[in-house]
């Protein structure tokens, strides 16, 4: 039977802009199409930092020059980012498999993750979104009740909260679509945060669900055997950046704990990548996580690069 | 066997802003549970004009205030509407079904629709779009390359193609979750127009579909027994506002063509609903269209109110 991928791209991968996610998008189908020709079944997610970004400032320039828009929440945002991206990205997806002569549906879901509305997050939002500001701005910004932080020296940004995913609403979708055989994308940017409320209502949280975090939720749901985390390195790194440095082949969850515990994965980049590792292999034997470049997925899957993590 | 319904919401039934589309989607979602509570498959189809307005100006304000980013494309404003209208109405759909003890999933599935690019349409662009410019204003937009048209004596806006259908290219995925016994919402605002270009790639078109005709086209794929058109009125009139005016129970493909031909349904109102309905009435023997009110659509299916059009 056929090994089943949940594979979570960067939303820093799709590009910053229009023209740049439409090249972006060419080159990642290229390599999500390798591992359909090998025969993987492959779920996509994605990030969304530039591209929810932009919509944020867009909705939020709209609603300065003509009043009757409110402020687009965060939640509204995201949604338009999983349209915006997986329109692009089905395309690229689906004219790589023909030029392949690989016939597959592919399909992007409108996804919702659901979030606790008492997660620890909501009281710290540490999740940058959206253009830089002066400092002025964040302080007018801070004024009408939005969180603002002052970014690596770059600027101030409005900040939002980021907590965990609890489960995928419309994860019987994604499942039916799946053993259907077709290619589907998904929790694009982490998912549409919402929390119940009431009976039986979904609100949308302000907050953006961390990419990898999500991914590895459903790889659970989905009952995948392999995660993979692609970021901007070939391999895991301990002592990144000094003379000791040493890329990791492998790793257990045991290990990747105490690593992350000694600080040798940095917090926003690295850290949620091999937390959301560690979490999917000790979810059940069997499972592994890679985290590698997207150009090495063919490669890392089949164990000769990328750091794997499984029991 | 449950009978199939494919049923078209009006962009205006969703409201101009986020607070009025978030009211809306409660009232739109009642009258679609009505049906599924009734036993009927529905399939959800929706228009985006005033939504797509927003984003499209949105977008435009952005590009304005910041070069970096090229102004977006009618495809693109249309993907992100499809994000924005399917999380608000599924998420209805599925809070009204669980209020009523029905467990089944909701999805929103990001739509391409084929369009054929020699389409009469594009050298004859006639659909508004976006917000009401100034004379001069038009004119700097008309020189960028753009349609403009004077819309109604209310001012001018820019004005895009409106080309038909010609296929629905996620079409197997729609098909795949109707039959899984899943609630569709499809084809949002006429779906992504796109036409192939190269070996196997879609380009997007600069183009609204028609979603009365998108929706049509959806209900002859998914082989639907009726397609519900919604719109302002109970029934379908002749001689509209004048005293001989007849409101219409019934009407043969035949007699409606007839009507249309006398000038009896007014261009980018009424009439585009009539001709869809007389194609899907057309299209197989057994199949039939109806347009009504949404909080008809119960007593119309029933025969009891609305305007049926079938052979």
């Amino acid at each position: 039977m056929a090994e089943r991928i949940v594979i979570a791209l960067g939303g820093n991968a799709l590009g910053k802009n229009l023209p740049e996610q439409m090249a972006a998008v060419k080159h990642t189908a290229k390599a999500i199409v390798d591992l359909i020709e090998a025969g993987y079944e492959v779920v996509v997610s994605h990030g969304n930092g530039p591209q929810v970004g932009m919509i944020n400032t867009a909705m939020t320039t709209l609603s300065r020059e003509d009043p009757s828009h409110p402020m687009a929440p965060m939640s509204v945002c995201t949604a338009m980012s999983q349209g915006y991206i997986g329109y692009d990205l089905q395309n690229s997806l689906r004219e790589e498999m023909l030029d392949r002569g690989i016939h597959k549906g592919v399909a992007t879901i409108l996804t919702q993750v659901e979030v606790d509305p008492e997660d620890p997050a909501f009281q710290n939002p540490t999740k940058p979104i959206g253009t830089f500001m002066t400092k002025a701005e964040a302080e007018e910004m801070r004024r009408r009740g939005n969180a603002v932080m002052e970014d690596a020296g770059r600027g101030w940004r409005r900040c939002v909260a980021s907590p965990l995913p609890r489960s995928i609403i419309e994860i019987e979708t994604i499942r039916t679509l799946v053993e259907a055989g077709q290619v589907v994308v998904a929790a694009g940017g982490g998912g549409i945060p919402v929390y119940p409320t009431g009976r039986n209502h979904l609100k949308g949280a302000g907050a953006v669900i961390d990419k990898d975090f999500a991914s590895e939720l459903l790889a659970e749901e989905l009952n995948a055997d392999v995660l993979i985390i692609l970021t901007a390195v070939e391999k895991v790194a301990v002592n990144f950046g000094k003379p000791e440095q040493t890329w990791l082949d492998r790793m257990t969850p045991a290990e990747a704990s105490r690593y992350a515990a000694e600080g040798q994965f940095a917090p926003g980049s690295m850290l949620p990548k091999v937390q959301a590792a560690v979490r999917f292999a000790e979810s059940r034997p069997g499972r592994r996580a890679l985290i590698t470049l997207l150009e090495k997925a063919g490669a890392g899957i089949a164990g000769e690069t990328g750091t794997t993590i499984s029991m």
